[in-house]
């Protein structure tokens, strides 16, 4: 557990520092928390500061000079901020309403978070009782605000056999697909937690509002997560920004329903960036509703997910993945045949039946061979040999 | 041209050797089509025969002593074919009906068929004035039998962009996409030979019967292609081996609409062992219908296509395709903003005006940089000066 002056100065670092500033990650490794916020109060970096500034350059120099021209002007927005930095009323907030503070240096801090690097949160308040799920056991859904029914039944499918495999659902707490991934992820039952929401603004204001019930139900039996403290409010930057932590919390990530430029787009991009799997769900190309589904999978390494069982290989099931649809299964796979059986099969009569002799005539091949193709086919459920000779067990052309 | 008597034995040999039967190729190869029909007529191979079948053994001798193991077998079966043996009626058929008889050694035989290698065809009939397209300016559209509404349309769209390319149509005879790929090919006007269709049997009695007039049309503006001869019916076997003719004749195969094991993939595997482009249209996953579509782009370096333009692309068009949609076009690109300008953009209010003074509060950025800022979001349209101070010239969250 970390001490309380640490805890302390990251929470007044999230007030003034906004989401993926990798400057504020920065002078937070290389000062730490607690020097990093007194600097922002007004002590002036020492020579020592800068030279522990140094130790991060991997180079020549260069990068260092460059990083405490730009930490000197990042210092300076911080400090302008400074009516913002209350920790202690953040903290006081937080665990009135029942949540917490959780910083990296705690024992439950996602690892998985430490690969977005320079753009790693500073510290995430936290509403409910469980705990981060492990990045392996979580599958990220996103997707349209304005989802159609399509996309809210494929996202229930999805979230129906995610939860069957023991993932924890993780999205956003946006209207459409990020609300039906929850909802269905509360209304089924199975291992651990069931879903987990990111939010972009701070946990004293639920946004939007109309999901508030939602986001109450997800914070009693799952976990409500932001790097914004109390008080502050969502905005387009804090949108995008958030959309790197779903995509870091979890292993995989499918957008179900998108535009051509909606925002569940810069989720899916975030996990391509961090090395994660990222899926997406087809739809009709004659309505706008899977624009961007589409653009992904035809512009990035995307796998295209049109059945819940495509999460088994996501999540390197050992289970058997069953086929795609039963019907698929059911029918015979002529493909196993070869050249002389294809012919001998082609050669059979639906209707009437016919035998070796007329076979071999039709076929070109010896009988020896029609009798031996004739005994693998009645095998394979593709002939049938009668009183009167042999037929075809069915008649399809494709 | 080919002489005719190289010409008769070619026809002849369309008669007792079946589509994709390399050994049939590897054998006209070896000994030339005349002398090949005559061993299938009776002639014993000679020690010389033997000798040139051993010229075509890239290696130390075995593979012809499997050849010539394998081809004593096969012609003993295309010598049982020997009823069929009537390479002159089925030369006068083709001829009666208009047709011609096309062989390798001629001049307009098309080139890109070379890549099929053992499996070339041994000749082809045709019926229609218009010569076979180039590969380059040919695209093989193929599909469901059974199609939908939406899969027809697709199929109109991209047919109508595909015409106005300049690009041939090349499908099979089938209902459902094929019929409609080659209706709005004729339907419309372009550059060039509209369609071809690629047919599993001989072109006597077209098939199926309710395509008829269809394929009639086929022949009287574009062309039928074929390699059975006339007399001979379509069966699986010929079903699906005349699908490598349809993806060798083109550079790119997409395939619109397909059930998961659809006959139109054997057509998309074919094209793919070509190395030609393939593609495929998807669809709503709540059905059946577009399961194959999906399936080949889960499993194949299959190029998801939602959009007529992406068969610019295809056929490395110059002109710049124009975007997906044009609602997408219109919306602004907020990607393009950084960190600073971001922070700005979402400082500004809607409803009411703010001032620079107050952007410095909100934002930590010192003057100089917002008023550098508002001027730049001013330039994307984001921003707004009025009397009283800047505002936000939209309001959209993603």
């Amino acid at each position: 557990m970390a001490d309380s002056e640490l805890r302390h100065a990251r929470a007044g670092l999230t007030q003034v520092i906004e989401p993926a500033d990798n400057l504020g990650t920065h002078a937070a490794q290389a000062w730490g928390p607690i020097r990093l916020l007194e600097i922002i109060q007004g002590s002036i970096p020492s020579q020592q500061d800068w030279i522990a500034l140094a130790a991060l350059d991997p180079g020549d120099g260069q990068y260092t000079k460059m990083l405490r021209h730009k930490l000197g002007e990042a210092i300076d927005r911080w400090r302008r901020r400074g009516k913002y930095l209350q920790p202690e009323t953040a903290l006081h907030y937080i665990t009135k309403l029942g949540g917490k503070f959780l910083v990296p240096e705690d024992p439950h801090w996602p690892p998985a978070l430490a690969d977005l690097e320079g753009s790693a949160p500073l510290g995430l308040w936290t509403l409910g009782e469980a705990p981060i799920p492990q990045v392996e056991a979580s599958l990220a859904i996103v997707g349209s605000r304005e989802s159609t029914s399509y996309g809210d039944r494929a996202t229930t499918n999805l979230v129906a056999h995610a939860r069957g495999m023991g993932l924890t659902v993780v999205s956003g707490g946006a209207y459409g697909i990020d609300a039906t991934a929850h909802r269905a992820a509360l209304e089924r039952s199975g291992q651990g937690t069931p879903t987990v929401a990111v939010l972009a603004g701070g946990l004293d204001r639920l946004y939007p509002a109309g999901n508030t019930q939602l986001l109450q139900q997800i914070a009693k039996r799952g976990l409500l997560i932001t790097e914004m403290p109390p008080g502050m409010r969502p905005n387009r930057y804090r949108f995008l920004n958030r959309n790197r932590l779903i995509a870091a919390l979890s292993a995989a990530t499918i957008v179900v329903e998108a535009r051509y430029r909606s925002g569940a787009l810069s989720t899916a991009n975030h996990a391509h960036d961090l090395d994660r799997t990222v899926g997406a769900v087809p739809g009709p190309i004659n309505v706008p509703t899977s624009a961007g589904c589409h653009r992904l999978i035809k512009e990035s390494p995307t796998q295209l997910v049109d059945d819940a069982t495509d999460l088994d290989a996501f999540y390197g099931s050992t289970t058997e993945a069953p086929p795609a649809s039963t019907a698929a299964a059911n029918q015979r796979n002529y493909d196993i045949l070869d050249l002389e059986e294809m012919l001998v099969f082609d050669a059979l009569p639906v209707s009437t039946t016919t035998n070796i002799s007329h076979l071999t005539g039709l076929t070109g091949l010896p009988v020896p061979q029609i009798t031996g193709i004739l005994t693998r086919l009645e095998r394979y459920g593709l002939a049938a040999q009668t009183t009167s000779g042999w037929k075809k067990r069915r008649d399809t052309l494709s």
